[in-house]
């Protein structure tokens, strides 16, 4: 996966003159939006087949401050899939640069459209076997 | 109509120091939504009867910038009732001081969940009314 | 000039199911950042000479919604220009297509970086030539 | 200490219809302003003092999802306090409800404002001391 490419919008730094932490959320996001696209079945079509990916953890480390104007690759990966949740972790670097800038992980409750638990296997078994195959 | 105080964010800033300009809009809804629940008929109750408002023109003037911790009182008054549109007026000031740091004016569509037009005063009569009389 | 493209986010959305006004200011702000860089004075660099760029006025018109994956392309242009104000005009459209979504216009002025203004064409010749050639 | 109150602005939801995970972090740091100020020493008057408190981890448990004009309460306390670092937890409750929606830890070090590691007790020994207290 070659990751999602952000250019950093000057609304997303704070007054100490850096990214705010809450974006890299959205930048995950961002990536994991990507990660779904490239692997063949969009986000947009789980949902529009009545099954949501509500997210029941996140979370973020931040090594190095990112600032306006720069850009960064987000890189999103499946670090577990079962019948019922879906792990995946993230990485920040800047653009042509090695030094990892934020690493995170968001864990992922399969449900339906009420936000009741589903069972993946059995709803979308082609989605299923794509994520389990690229994990 | 008293109008609506928010505390300043530190995600609301961005690196020039002060709020970043897109950030008024979210306060003006943030006193839309006080305006209709303070008139008596709130925000959510008007979209559980399948009506939506949404915006069609946003305008803001910035006159003093507003800085982190800072308490400011957003006011929200209608300006303007049709069958068809509402407009709205903001202004902005740092709690209890008169000097105005920001107007703004939006403009909104009465629609069905399809985002279709629809005639307010049939489709609502006591919203229109209400809002009719808080002019 | 080519514009900007933008992948629509998530938490760009909120639950009408369309992009929240609030984000096109961004979107606008995305834009003018490369417009400038395009023409090539990056915002940055004005930034580190000294000269800010706050907005004193923004307007969005919002003709048709856009939604969550969408990929919409965002021109920003120059208005007009003097030694104490600058103003952009927007356009949203989606990717390929012609059909304008929003239109928008925000107004600047050149200060310092305690926000007094100053007059460009002596504080940064190049930059006012620049932007002057390209309107 | 009695938490923050929030309510949830449209603006924070996401077509899912609820609010979207990255807002929490930003409803996080709200509590933790008003922690701080309650505490006697605000995060400004810390920031005037060059001393920052950037993010260096995030984690949010989200356990049940919360809606456009709800009320919620927010609590922010002291976990952890050392020389170099802080670690704050949170709890996300709706406002005169006991279960929580989420709890959260975020964990800071105490920086000048070249974001260089300080020593908080040599540089703020009356913040240590306080802080130290309410933990």
């Amino acid at each position: 996966m070659s990751g999602t490419e952000i250019i950093v919008r000057y609304a997303e730094t704070d007054q100490m003159g850096i990214v705010h932490h809450s974006v890299y959320a959205i930048w995950y996001e961002a990536a994991r939006t990507d990660m779904m696209e490239q692997a063949g079945y969009s986000y947009s079509r789980v949902e529009s087949e009545g099954i949501m990916l509500p997210l029941s953890h996140l979370e973020c480390d931040y090594v190095g401050g990112v600032k306006y104007g720069d850009r960064v690759i987000v890189r999103c990966f499946v670090e577990k899939l079962t019948i019922a949740r879906l792990v995946l972790g993230y990485e920040v670097r800047r653009k042509g640069e090695d030094e990892i800038l934020s690493t995170g992980r968001t864990v992922h409750a399969w449900t339906d459209t009420n936000l009741n638990m589903i069972n993946l296997k059995k709803k979308a078994p082609e989605l299923f076997n794509l994520l389990d195959n690229i994990k």
